[in-house]
């Protein structure tokens, strides 16, 4: 029953990381060493590794890597550094990030090397747990709608909270893959997610998985909710903000207010990780803008299946490419964590001030 | 002042049409000789000509062509049901078939074709009239947000509803351009328009014309209509219902939710012709699926300038890929006609129950 990842996203290969290069996706799956901090720090900002889980991860074992180098306390500062630059939303970088200070910083040189890979390790096992956790808890919706009307539970979703996102079975995922493992038939309507298309992840993981899905374009959601066609919609979050306000991929926010007009419920699924009690509310996450070319340029396999790309629009046509949204408590029915299902107002009460990073 | 068109999107030549292939646009422009009947259906279902006001031109010029060939009453017949049968939701369509089918199923078959030809003109003649109307009637909206600030007034479009959607000025965009006539800044957002791109045409529009444009992701709507960079939406429509429900370009219903929810007014140019007074609401509105390679191939040229088409997900992925969507009246502060301003629920103040077809 428990999910087991037909590729490990990211995992330690003696003083390198091996990741799935998310960029050649769903085209070719191929793994890429990491050996130092500057490919791990290109590998978050091109996102070859993506998803707020497995951003987190990436960049603790970035500072193992970087250790691996050079323990000295230049060192682990510059490393903690060029991490937390590499991109601003998503803010479970900077509570990994914490996790190794916290850890590193109180040790001499010579303990850091062995102790930053132990942390780094520790991170992803406890991911992969988190995100069993939240399968369980978020199962527990989807199982209330199987009983309600016959036929398949059909869930939304946005961008890619899967397992390609983390290191385990995934957040806004998982509670549909812990569906299909107890023979609940599930239909998930997959949106492209431009400008990125992470949506084409999820379909690939989906299909890989014997999941049923159906690929939309991101402007098919408001007719699809209103038609009665959907029963749910799930998303992943890369920043929840003390009141719950959630920030996520561009385009979420969208489905949420039609979700809301369709009466049909909102839910985000996050791990602590990803809670930013820190940050009162939406107003006050920090959004990425990202390169013009994400929009002017398109991206595919030619007819002889090499990849390539093309340009759509002009090299010098003015863009907006903000990456994320912020999607406001009043639309979420609840936020699913590895340790249960809150209402956005009430996270606290799932994770007491002790929890709280300063 | 007035709008000329810097390309012709449709115009007689001899017994043929030549049209603007907006299937290669905005990489190249070409023109079509359009023949047969069957060269005219080829081109509006395969959105070689696209855009309500333009698709119910084409159609009428598609019944001259054939009239050319055969004035028969059979041929006649035959003509206006292939044409009907093209495209389902825009009722523009049904409009010009039915102004043909009037003016010509009354005379002598020898009479048709001189008869046809003249009422395909009266048609893209008028088409041109009201667009200009259109146009300094959405004026006014541009002005008293002017005057409201300082700074360009931020538009908001969906799809593509300029010149190249009409035998005019547009009808979403011909505010736009009276505005930027009159000397007027205004900086438009523009929608990508997946899966088919046509905010690329817009910002091709755009660019031609001299008029400040952003390309945005679909997704990036609501983000940017939140934060308070946007001052008016206004889109263009393809039906709209006797209730003022509005069926637009797939994604616009999501476009006014957010702007409603923005407290940004969202506004509908269209023509009488795309006013269904026999549709009471927007649920009776037949809404097309297209086909499932519009999402799974993308087009653009390659570094030689080649336009070519790349395959971004597996050809045997499910799709959903519905093409238009329903802005409910409820979400519409006014719809925009050559006749003036109208409250979606007042239409008929503004046209009298005498314009009504039956």
């Amino acid at each position: 029953m428990s999910f087991k990842q037909p590729i490990p996203t990211i995992r330690r290969d003696g003083d390198r990381a091996v990741i799935l290069d998310q960029t050649l996706l769903p085209h070719r799956t191929e793994l890429r060493h990491l050996s130092s901090l500057d490919d791990v720090a290109h590998a978050i900002r091109s996102m070859q590794v993506r998803g707020a889980p497995l951003i987190g991860a990436t960049a603790a074992y970035g500072v193992a890597i970087a250790m691996t180098h050079d323990a000295g306390d230049r060192a682990l500062e510059t490393a903690l550094e060029v991490l937390a630059a590499t991109r601003p939303t998503a803010v479970n970088l900077h509570w990994a990030l914490g996790r190794m200070a916290a850890r590193l910083l109180a040790l001499a040189p010579v303990a850091r090397v062995a102790a930053a890979w132990d942390e780094a390790e520790a991170i992803r096992l406890e991911d992969m747990e988190t995100c069993a956790a939240i399968g369980r808890h978020g199962l527990t919706l989807i199982e209330a709608l199987a009983a309600r009307r016959p036929g398949p539970v059909r869930v939304m979703t946005h961008c890619n909270a899967g397992w390609v996102a983390t290191c385990g079975a995934g957040t806004a995922l998982a509670p549909v893959y812990a569906a299909h493992a107890r023979g609940i038939a599930v239909e998930v309507l997959v949106s492209e997610t431009r400008p990125r298309n992470q949506g084409l992840l999820t379909a690939w993981e989906l299909r890989e998985a014997g999941v049923a899905h159906s690929l939309i374009a991101d402007n098919a959601a408001g007719l699809l909710l209103a038609r009665g066609e959907v029963d749910l919609v799930i998303t992943g979050a890369d920043r929840v903000a003390a009141n719950g306000d959630s920030a996520n991929k561009i385009g979420t926010y969208l489905k949420a207010l039609a979700a809301q007009d369709a009466g049909v419920p909102f839910y985000i699924a996050a791990p602590f990780s990803t809670l930013d009690f820190a940050c009162p509310a939406g107003s006050a996450i920090p959004i990425e803008d990202r390169d013009a070319d994400e929009l002017l340029c398109v991206n595919g396999v030619d007819a002889d299946g090499h990849l390539r790309q093309l340009r759509q629009a002009p090299a010098d046509t003015a863009v907006r490419n903000p990456a994320f949204d912020v999607t406001p408590a009043r639309l979420i029915r609840g936020i699913v964590t590895e340790r249960g299902i809150a209402a956005p107002g009430a996270l606290r009460e799932l994770y007491p001030a002790e929890d709280v990073p300063a």
